[in-house]
């Protein structure tokens, strides 16, 4: 039986429909083995650009305190739309450590980026292949309970006499070693 | 003659300043060889961003279209005092070309960070010592009449669908790069 013509457009439509979810599915997928998480970070400029540069670095996630964050037009603006290929996390302050414990019995290792005594260098360590990463507060930096949880803390050698870098931009570039590792 | 306590006090406070004098020096001296070349960004929060990573890295300067910006209230707000310590040079947008090919002459390299079909991968890249790194505008890009002051054209590989990182964010993971090439 000869199929009419609005049974060919249908199925035309309906390959076309499959084709895309396909290449969206290439799209999202693919992803590095390392999970962000920016759940002590309070500014948005700050979020919002981590969305953009885990979307650039094509990280596995972004776990922020707040997933509504994303509808905010500073963040949107910022972010270019990048939360709609990074996939966002809500993981509020108070179950970081929880989340962090069990993403260490999935095998991540569990970093943070952290000046402390114990910190190794960013030009020294090895990040290993499953990796979560842990930004500090803006301005205190990592709180001692959620310290003790983790299995490493990296940190950036700082030359200057103003020892800081914006947590977006130490973020970025400790993205990028990782990025840079796992192309050799 | 015995001198007076006024002598005295003359004389310590001669021997405070050239101590505080030479600490400074110190402090301002032993940069990196590197030139940042922010001219063409128009952004205030890029270019104190630029100064407080520049001054964290120690390039040798840092290069913006208006030295004035410097006493902008948002700038020494994101700067945090960086503009005080790493040395910024006045280069107007219409003396990037001549600026460019006298530090040539001075026999630096002059790089751009640019996606353009030539560019190489920052991870494929080895820097010169001295070099020169020319960020294009937040938009357009580095325009064609200084892509041909090049010698060459670097680019950080980015793996997602929002295919622009911030040029704050770009121009510190180059710089990083830079330094983490630098202490092997």
């Amino acid at each position: 039986m000869c199929k009419t013509e609005m049974e060919k457009e249908d199925d035309l439509l309906d390959q076309l429909w499959k084709s895309r979810s396909l290449a969206m599915e290439r799209i999202r997928g693919n992803r590095q083995h390392i999970i962000l998480v920016a759940s002590l970070i309070d500014r948005i400029p700050n979020l919002a650009g981590l969305a953009r540069t885990c979307e650039v670095f094509k990280t596995q996630g972004l776990a922020v305190a707040d997933a509504k964050i994303v509808q905010d037009k500073q963040f949107q603006l910022i972010s270019v739309t990048a939360e709609k290929w990074v996939p966002v996390i809500e993981v509020p302050v108070n179950s970081v450590k929880q989340f962090l414990e069990k993403k260490k019995r999935e095998g991540f290792s569990i970093l943070g980026l952290e000046q402390t005594a114990n910190s190794v260098p960013l030009d020294q360590y090895i990040y290993p292949k499953k990796t979560v990463l842990v930004l500090g507060r803006e301005k205190e930096g990592i709180p001692v309970d959620i310290i003790h949880v983790l299995d490493a803390c990296i940190e950036i050698p700082q030359l200057g006499v103003v020892r800081s870098l914006n947590v977006h931009v130490s973020g970025a570039i400790a993205l990028w070693e990782y990025t840079r590792q796992q192309r050799l």
